[in-house]
């Protein structure tokens, strides 16, 4: 017997995208997303129906400053003259950084050691044209202390039910959570880093929406610790919009 | 006789503005411009028709960070309310920074002293998808002492007519330039600075595409001078793309 695998190789692609202009990553009917674009011009350039696999399916307006997905493929063709030929085809908010070959059992998602996720928030009076697809915008002055301070209690393996979207279905929520701060860059963004071995759906953006009330005094660490121990969903805050939210890194 | 100024105001705008889906400042039939979409809302507020005048045209995909315009009012509006006002009613690209009233022969353009511009570029291989509007892409590495020392050579009164575009009318060429710099900003950005009491029309943006042309070795200080003394555009380099420049500030 033949195995399928016979002649294919494994290759991996590390890329960067501008979310905005695209209803995220997932293939849909009738909406232009991340994986269709991609996966058409693969197919141009190899000539076979082809199937990409990410690391995580970013949400619509959200970034990647390093996306990994892979995919495998018979065609032969070279990783620098997959690269090349993928950055003249692709719109110029997509940006492939790296294409290799990766071991065959290599998969983008299933592979993935941890991740690291960077949420950016202007914080300053009147909001920046510059920066509108890239940021949230918080007119009120945030205490930074305080959010720090809060967020040492979600490092280490926790139960992050409570920052779970509803209808996210029954995946296990225990992650653990290696790095997590926030600090405060050029031109008033705050800059909130965090790394964990997996996150939940929505779950970054559900802990910026909930640290923010922290940020803004309507909520202490004691609050906190209860909104994480009770599970709930319906204890914690609003979620943060999307364009503030980038993909940074993926660890294998 | 009663003077038509009589129980007007003169109102200044100090804004800034993302000019990436705007056809530039200049009112123009059947396409979207800054000029218009801005009195478009101070008639709504004021209830009168109104012409603003700016401290210049900015082209296509050009922006502003402290772009400078003025009206004649006789609505009594304050300026804080029409500042409140207009950043609700405007999009999201244009945020209108000041308000206020300004002496009644003060004129944006004609009382304007001196203004900088800013021209960035990308200097690295990798083009960046997040800063695809805002730069020029330019992957080879340029020779910044070598543009720094050409630059030196704009300082002072000089006729730029080998900087101006062909067709832009028979106003004087000569300019007092006060500041002409490069330098390196994190994320590989080379800003190019040029502060003058005023500008010809797209001077920066061919001043900088000859400027690129010193930097990739193709040109010396000896011929960049020659162009200069030229006063023909033709000898000049290329014009560099509207996205990497900005108006920086406006004197009076």
């Amino acid at each position: 017997m033949v195995s399928p695998m016979r002649g294919k190789r494994n290759i991996k692609i590390t890329m960067a995208y501008d979310g905005t202009h695209y209803h995220g990553w997932q293939r849909q009917a009738g909406a232009m997303t991340l994986q269709q674009v991609i996966e058409e011009k693969i197919e141009k350039m190899t000539g076979e129906p082809v199937r990409i696999h990410a690391s995580g399916r970013t949400d619509a307006g959200v970034h990647a400053l390093n996306q990994v997905c892979n995919f495998l493929s018979s065609s032969g063709i070279e990783p620098l003259a997959l690269k090349r030929g993928l950055n003249s085809l692709l719109p110029n908010d997509i940006l492939i950084k790296e294409v290799s070959y990766a071991p065959m059992d290599f998969h983008a998602r299933y592979s993935a050691k941890a991740k690291t996720y960077e949420y950016r928030i202007l914080n300053r009076r009147e909001p920046d044209p510059f920066v509108r697809h890239y940021s949230w915008h918080i007119p009120q002055r945030l205490d930074l202390e305080e959010i720090n301070k809060c967020m040492s209690l979600l490092l280490g393996k926790e139960d992050f039910s409570s920052f779970r979207s509803s209808g996210s279905g029954n995946v296990n929520p225990v992650r653990e959570m290696y790095r997590c701060e926030v600090r405060l860059l050029p031109g008033h963004i705050l800059s909130f880093v965090f790394e964990a071995n997996g996150f939940l759906r929505h779950m970054v953006r559900n802990m910026v929406g909930t640290l923010v009330e922290i940020g803004r005094g309507k909520l202490d660490c004691k609050g906190f610790q209860e909104i994480l121990r009770s599970r709930d969903r319906r204890m914690a805050g609003v979620k943060a919009p999307p364009q503030g939210l980038f993909l940074r890194e993926v660890r294998y």
